[in-house]
């Protein structure tokens, strides 16, 4: 099967010693993966072309309304030692919906499109959806010139190692698209403990993430009676609580994450003299999602005012939810109605290209299932016949839309 | 006033920009202090020597009884970017006070010793009291021979380096001591915030350490509902919260303090999978003690039940609490009532070479106050009138006891 074929040839390319794969943007298997696909295309009758970027365009001319783009895709980068699906599985499954299609049907009226954006991790660089962005002409030079990877070498450096000068870059929107489909592992564990084959995305949730810091007094732990503390740590595990809990009351799909956190000075003998921790907040709702961070700080201020503790805030992201076109939802609808597939609507909880891309051209995404809802990580597993599904309902919508 | 002198002699011997010293064992700084303190006992007429492992001895021999030795001092290494009083402070005190007395009154009966121990902060080597222990004889070549400091440099290699050969060396115990006295800063902030001049120690609390690790499972902070989490972090802080809720319930002296804390994977959008946290409980009574790490066993098993977390403990120090000699402590009684001093008798909760010798021999400690309760940092800081009464408090109890 030339679907399991092409996903085989592409983890290769950029394969980890744990089966994972790390394809970091503008990196030497990110650019193999990207020529792999190039040649694929030529292979499969699709017309392949690279953007000043790196996104790489497959094409199949509309018969009737060739200047209409119905495009489809995902991302080809990958986190470090990440897993063979998440983004991946997109991009082949709309290059294999595309080649049947026109093997079955001949060439679409509308111009049919698939994409394998060249980023959407940030793996590399601190700058997401560097693909969709510049796709839709809203990536500046100016935002990535002054970056560098871990290893110091420069954003614009990397890109023109990778042969998309740096130098010659001008952003540049690309016309025409009117509808983009992007299927995507869920990453979550929803549809897979649910049983469900499919899941149609009705919207991206709202992203708040802040960094605090909560600053007490470094003492002696042995010589400081519990009653004259200010225990930083202590604060962050009373807030922790508290907070978890007005999250659980505000129901779902509210989620409240503190991921990352650091002590200071970190020392089993030390009381700890202040913290810094992660808060990642995300709803579906903007009204809803705000409600809560509202909530939120008055909590924050309050056990700090209890327990002595200085705190600084730092509110570092703020996105709005972004919803689906109903349009695409209703006709995905009515194809896993058809088809008699199980399925589910649901909230994207994570980032997609189509969040950016759905600001700007109707879109929807098409979810499948994630073995246990693992992923970013090698044992990222969705079962082939769930892939199947996911390429069929694709192929079904891309022929409503294009034929 | 030679007191200041000298202690600011030994200051500037391992000052640090920030005005704190750093004196790690056999370092050049540390060789340079001890042959400084040589230098000084010269001068005072107090007789040096080194024993085989760098700790100084400075002897005024007994008149009547040279065979029994009145013991003083403290431990002259630092923690890194540490305070000028802490170990150093008690050293000086010790000297200060036999060249006072040694002026005053002549030759004791029996014979006055000061030491200044090599080491016992274990700021170089994961090795702690190799002073005290040594002098014990309870140390042995087998507890250090495999130790490397953060450079790489083996303790054999260091020790040799600073002029006392590891392959020549032998546990061997002192003998004929029949009372230690320690003059040490407080480092804690009781008699600096009950405006006392003086503690007298009456036991070194007991400590008992752990670490533990809870593993949950790391999952997408986006796409994984509350209800569908297995949060390593949350289990720390509901832990955190109760068990500190426990130890306040156990009262005064019991003291708990979780200092040290690691997050995996330690990302703002990963829900955390695990995390290792320290720790630390002290109380002067084996037995509550004992009492209260049993409880807090018990609290963490259910917590891990009910969080459906697994759970690794490693009760990796277990220290019984060592009383002071009960003589000792009535006749500094005596001399505080005597000299008219405001004192308060107390437990020690930092670790002190007394600990290690109290097993042994008739020890007793006299602390000095810390402003604010500050230690272990450049902002440590004594009055002078404070250090100046725990010298004369020192000399008063030396007098009754060697003259």
């Amino acid at each position: 099967m030339r679907f399991r074929r092409y996903l085989s040839q592409l983890s290769s390319i950029s394969a980890t010693p744990e089966s994972g794969i790390t394809r970091l943007l503008y990196s030497s298997t990110w650019k193999e993966a990207q020529e792999a696909l190039h040649t694929i295309c030529l292979r499969e009758n699709i017309t392949p072309s690279f953007d000043s970027v790196g996104n790489l365009f497959g094409r199949i001319t509309g018969s009737k309304i060739p200047g209409e783009i119905i495009l489809t895709g995902s991302h080809i980068d990958s986190v470090i030692n990440g897993g063979r699906f998440d983004g991946q599985f997109g991009v082949v499954a709309s290059l294999i919906a595309m080649a049947e299609l026109l093997e079955t049907y001949g060439a679409p009226k509308k111009t049919l499109e698939f994409v394998s954006f060249a980023e959407e991790e940030s793996s590399r660089f601190a700058y997401g959806f560097w693909g969709s962005k510049n796709m839709l002409g809203i990536a500046d030079s100016a935002d990535v010139i002054a970056l560098k990877d871990v290893d110091g070498i420069s954003f614009p450096d990397a890109m023109t190692d990778a042969g998309f000068s740096f130098s010659d870059y001008r952003p540049a929107k690309k016309e025409g698209v009117s509808a983009f489909v992007e299927v995507h592992i869920e990453q979550g564990n929803i549809l897979s403990s649910q049983q469900k084959q499919v899941g149609i995305v009705t919207s991206i949730v709202g992203l708040v993430c802040y960094t605090i810091t909560m600053k007490g007094l470094a003492n002696h732990a042995g010589t400081t009676p519990m009653d004259l503390r200010t225990d930083a740590l202590l604060g962050f595990s009373t807030f922790h609580l508290q907070a978890t809990e007005l999250a659980r009351s505000f129901g779902a799909p509210l989620v409240l994450t503190c991921g990352e956190l650091h002590v200071f000075p970190n020392s089993s003998n030390v009381i700890p003299g202040s913290v810094s921790f992660s808060i990642d907040c995300r709803h579906t709702d903007q009204l809803v999602l705000h409600q809560f961070t509202t909530a939120l700080m008055q909590l924050l201020e309050k056990i700090a005012l209890e327990q002595s503790l200085e705190v600084v805030t730092d509110c570092w992201l703020d996105i709005p939810p972004v919803p689906m076109d109903d349009t695409l939802i209703e006709k995905l609808d009515s194809i896993c109605q058809t088809k008699k597939l199980t399925y589910q609507k649901m909230s994207s909880g994570a980032g997609h290209d189509s969040q950016i891309i759905g600001e700007h051209i109707p879109t929807v995404m098409i979810f499948t299932p994630s073995v246990d809802g693992i992923s970013h990580s090698p044992q990222e597993f969705t079962e082939e016949k769930d892939l199947l599904t996911a390429i069929s309902v694709l192929k079904d919508l891309l022929y409503e839309l294009a034929y």
